[in-house]
C-alpha cells in the first residue's frame, strides 16, 4: 500500500512525523507538506507562481505552497502511480463543524478525494495538543482496517480524535459536522508605528453539538468520523429558489 | 439597503468596478477586497499575521489579505450594522462545478452567509471577458428583485453569466452544480538558476455538464444560478460508513 | 527626457502620483512600481518566482514583487531604451543616515544606478506627510536643472525634503549621510489565539545629526542632498585587518 | 564566547547545521534562521506585521520573516545578553562584489555589526556547493584567533570561502569588493495560463576582478577576507556635487 501523507502545519510538525512513524510498516509513506504553518489555508491552489520541491535531511519533502498545492503537485507530477490514499493531519486542533470551510488540513484530503484517491484528514481535537501519539495509532488501526476491508466506493473521510491517553478513548462512531456559533469578532492593535491592524478572531464556540455530531462524539471521548462531499450544491433550496424566480 | 462588494481579483479589477456602478442607485456600497489578485484562494483566513484595512483614491477600501478575510474584516470590524447582502465579484472567468471548491470569489460570499447575510457570488463565464456591462446588469436585476421580494430563507448564491452582449442572454435558470473532469497535471519548468518549479495546471474540461447543471445553462446563453450550502458532510455516505465500521 | 518613476509604497500611493504629475510635461514619464506597500523592502531581490507585469487604469504599471524588482524589470525587459534616470519616491517619511539600509525608495534608484541609469530617490521627511507638492516641486527643478546641466558622472542621489510648505523651504544643500541611535527593542504581543508575537520597534533618534548631516539640514528647513555610493567596501579598515592577519 | 548563527538559506540549510556543528566547543551558540529559504533578501525589515519564533526539534530556532528581522529580534528582543559574535551563513554560493548588496547573509551580519555586535558573513564560493566543511572550519579558524585576539574596533567581515577541500586552500587574504558587468536581462516565460511573467536573470559576470579583489582571491584559492562598511555617503562625490549645485 503506498500513502501519501500531508499537513498544513508544516513539513516539521510533531503531528505529521508521528503519522509518518506509526504507518511506516504499513505501507510506503511518501512525505509531502507545506515549508510553513499553513493553518487555515483552506483549498486554496496557488497559480500566480511555481512551486518547488525540497527534500530535507529525514526525507520528507516540502513545498512552497499551500496543503493542496502539495497534494496536487505529489500526485500528479511526483509519484511515479497513484497513491491508494492520502491522509493528512495529524492536525494540532480540532476541525470539526464549519471549521471543515476553513481548514487545510481537510483540504489536503480533498484534493486526495477529488484526484481519485481515498481520504482521510485526521485531527487531534484540542488546543494544547499533548497525545499525538493515541491520534497516531488511530490514524494506524483506520489504515489496518482499510486493508482488510477497502471501503465499497472512494471516501473522504474526516477524523477528530480526543486528547486523551488511547486508554481513554471510548471508541469510533460515525458523525455529522456540528456547527459553531458565528466567529468572534476581529481584534483591533495598534502597531508601534501607530497603525491599527485587526487579528481575525477566534472560531465560535460549538451551537448544533448536539447527538450525532462530531462535537457530541468528541465529548463523549469518541473518535469522530464524518464523511465528506465536495458538491456544494444546496439541493434543499432548489426548489424555493425556482419558486422565488417564477420558473 | 446595504450592500458588501468584495472580489478575488483584487479592488483594482474592472469586475468590482463594474458591479459597483452598476449598484451604487440601489444601495449604499461599500468596497472592501484584496489589495492584490488572490484567485484561488478558496476560503483561507489569515491567522498568522493582523489585517491592515487602507482607502484609495476611489473609495474603495482594501485589504492585506484573503477575499474571506476581507468579509470578515469588514462585517465584524468595520461596518456599524451588517449589511443586508454581500455580492463578490464579477469574478474574471466562470466559477462552475468544482471551481467553487477553490474560488476566493465563492468564499467571500460563502463568508457572508456563514455570517448570518445573504451573499451572492456573481462570474463572467469565459477565459477572456468582454462583457462585464453584462454581468453587471444581471446583478443590477437581481438586487432589484430581491428588493421587491426578498428570500424567505437566506441564500448563498453562485451565479455564472456567458460572456455575451445583454441582449443575447436568454434568461436565467435555476442549476445544480456540474463536475470537472481532473485537473491537468502540473506542467513542469526550468528556472533561470536552473531549478525545476512546478505550476499548478489548468482546469479540467466539464464532465457532468449535462442538463440541469450550470455548465449546461452558460452553454445555452443562460444566466446560470446554483443555490449552495455549506455543510459538507456526505449524508448519503452516512449508512455505508456505518456499514464499514459494523456499528 | 525619458524617466522611470518606482517607489516602495506601491504604485497607488499619493507620493508616486504627485511626483509622476510633477514631471509629465518634463520627460516622458513610465512608472513601474510595487503593487502594495513594501516599505524596509532594502534591495531585496525575489529569485525564488518570476514577476508579472500589469497596467492600472491610470496608465502605471505594477509588479507582484520588491522595488529593486521593478527598476530591474522595467530597465532589462520592458523598456525599449535605457531610461535617462530613475527616479524613486516620493516616500512617505525620511530616509535619512542608516535608514539608506532599509529603504526600498533608496533601493529603487540603487537598482537604476548599478544599471547605468543616474539616478534619484526623494522622500518627504516627517512621518504624517502633509506636503508632498513640495517634494514634487523640488523633484521637478532637479530635473530641470539636470536638462540644462547633466551630471559629469552618474549619481545615485538621496534626497529628502522637510515637510512644509515650499515657501518656507530654505535651498538645497549637499550632505552627508548621519547616523542614528541603534533601534528601538522589538515589541512583544499576544494575538487573539494567545501566541507571543514581535513587532519590530521604531527606528533610534538621530545620533550623528551634526553640520553637515542630512538631518542637520532637514531640521535647518532645507533639502538634502547626498550622493550614494555602493561599494561597501571599509577602505580605512582594510590595513588594520590585515595587520590582525599578519599579512 | 556566546555567538549568534543566521543565514538567508533557511534554518535547515546545510550550510548553517555545519557551521553549528563546528563552532559548538568554542562558544555558546544559538541559532535564529529564516523558517524558509530567503535568498536576495538584502537587509529587508519586515514593518507590516509581526514576527513569530519557533523552536525546531534540533534546538534551532526559526522566524517567518528575513535575515535582518532574525538577528534583530534575536539580539533585541529574545537573548538576555548582547552576544559576543554574529555569525551568518555559510551561504550556498557566493557573495563577493555587488552580491553584497542584495545578500541576505550579508545582512544579517549587518544587522549584528549595527546593533553593536562584531559581525562576520561566510559564503562557499561556487554554485553547486561541495565543501561545507571547509568554510565551516575556516569559520572556527577565525573564531579560534579572534578568542586569543579580538578585533581592536568591530568589523563587519564578508569572507568566501573557495569551494575546495580544506587542504587546497592557499591561505586567507584580506581584499576589497570587485565588481560585476550587469546582471543578464530578465527572462520571460509563459505561464500553463498563457500569462507573460519575467525571472530575474543571473548576476553578471565578474568585471573588476583584478588583484586585491575577492574575486581574484578566491580564483587564487585563497579565503577572502573584506571588512564591509554600512555608510553610503559617496565621499569621492561631494565636492563634484557641491560644484553641480554652485555651492
Amino acid at each position: 500500500m503506498r500513502i501519501l501523507l500531508s499537513n498544513d502545519d508544516g513539513y516539521f510538525a510533531p503531528g505529521i512525523e508521528h503519522l509518518a512513524r506509526a504507518l511506516r510498516d504499513l505501507a510506503d509513506i511518501t512525505v509531502v507538506a507545506p515549508e510553513r504553518d499553513r493553518s487555515g489555508a483552506s483549498n486554496s491552489l496557488t497559480l500566480d507562481r511555481p512551486l518547488s520541491l525540497r527534500r530535507a535531511a529525514n526525507g520528507f519533502y516540502f513545498v512552497n505552497g499551500t496543503p493542496t498545492d502539495c497534494v496536487h503537485l505529489a500526485v500528479t507530477g511526483m509519484l511515479d502511480e497513484l497513491p491508494d490514499m492520502v491522509i493528512s493531519g495529524i492536525n494540532h486542533g480540532a476541525n470539526m463543524g464549519d471549521d471543515t470551510i476553513y481548514s487545510g488540513t481537510v483540504a489536503a484530503a480533498t484534493e486526495g478525494y477529488l484526484l481519485g484517491v481515498p481520504s482521510l484528514a485526521i485531527s487531534l481535537a484540542s488546543r494544547h495538543c499533548e497525545h499525538f501519539a493515541t491520534a497516531a495509532q488511530v490514524a494506524r488501526e483506520i489504515v489496518a482496517d482499510l486493508l482488510q476491508r477497502p471501503f465499497a466506493e472512494p471516501m473522504l473521510l474526516n477524523v477528530n480524535v480526543p486528547d486523551l491517553p488511547y486508554a481513554e478513548l471510548r471508541g469510533r462512531v460515525v458523525t455529522r459536522l456540528g456547527k459553531r456559533h458565528k466567529a468572534e469578532p476581529v481584534v483591533r492593535m495598534q502597531t508601534p508605528r501607530d497603525e491599527t491592524v485587526y487579528w481575525v478572531g477566534a472560531a465560535g464556540e460549538a451551537q448544533d453539538a448536539g447527538e450525532g455530531t462530531d462535537f457530541h462524539a468528541v465529548r463523549q471521548q469518541r473518535v469522530s468520523m464524518t464523511p465528506l462531499q465536495i458538491d456544494l450544491t444546496h439541493n434543499a433550496q432548489l426548489a424555493s429558489l425556482r419558486d422565488w424566480m417564477g420558473e
